[in-house]
């Protein structure tokens, strides 16, 4: 694996913090290459569909001029929710990357697991725990910092 | 419940069938006004997130200057897959009413269950069974002129 799409991940997430959105940024790669980054912009586009997985997911498939993502990797910093795991599933994403654990609203290796059921139709390889400190790190100090 | 949304929906769905689109169709109403109706455009777009839900969810946000729809709506022909399920919780949608189950893809009634994991932090109300048997047959249809 190539670091650098979760450093960019990385980087869209700090830019989604400093516009007061959740901290979650998103990558898609075909062949070493750059198709598509994204932050979460829910609160800015009044829009809970635009995490930053579902984003990326639509600009790749735009920029590819096609539905599905075939032999495309997405790198996530935080695990993907349910919503998000489906549409990876639906785009048919090759092999998913991503930072930290999401105890709460992950739909991945938490709740419902969505891979593991005999409902989702393409599984990508899932590999968890890139970068997971710095992903952490992002997501826990923006909350410490609204509840102050 | 008003039948009229659900005509509105079927209307949705028959127009995305013209377009060679899998025929779903979904409709938000607030207090009785429709804030926004939806076909699938999956194929149009290149877009895997181009649901008749997740449109009609995303008009009807941009619509009313909110990420959430509380006190709306929603109406589909189709039993929400996963990925709407989800989006639909995260909207705040009120009731949940829909036409034909969806044994193969859908998570409402069928594979996740969305609504009924504790990762799911608002559960709609849910009606189903509502125009069903038009629902179902413009689906049944649609196939069978596919495979023709």
């Amino acid at each position: 694996m190539n670091d650098r799409p979760m450093d960019i991940a990385l980087e869209e997430a700090r830019s989604a913090a400093a516009r007061s959105e959740v901290p979650v940024g998103a990558v898609v790669v075909s062949n070493g290459v750059i198709l598509s980054r994204a932050g979460n912009r829910t609160r800015e586009r009044n829009d809970v569909t635009a995490h930053a997985e579902i984003d990326a997911i639509r600009m790749a498939c735009s920029a590819l001029g096609q539905e599905r993502l075939v032999d495309c990797d997405l790198y996530v910093t935080l695990e993907p929710c349910t919503m998000c795991a489906a549409a990876i599933s639906f785009a048919r994403i090759r092999r998913l990357y991503f930072g930290a654990e999401d105890i709460k609203g992950g739909g991945v290796v938490n709740g419902v697991r969505f891979f593991d059921q005999s409902t989702c139709h393409h599984i990508p390889e899932v590999y968890s725990g890139i970068a997971e400190k710095e992903a952490s790190e992002l997501l826990v100090g923006f909350f410490r910092e609204k509840r102050l």
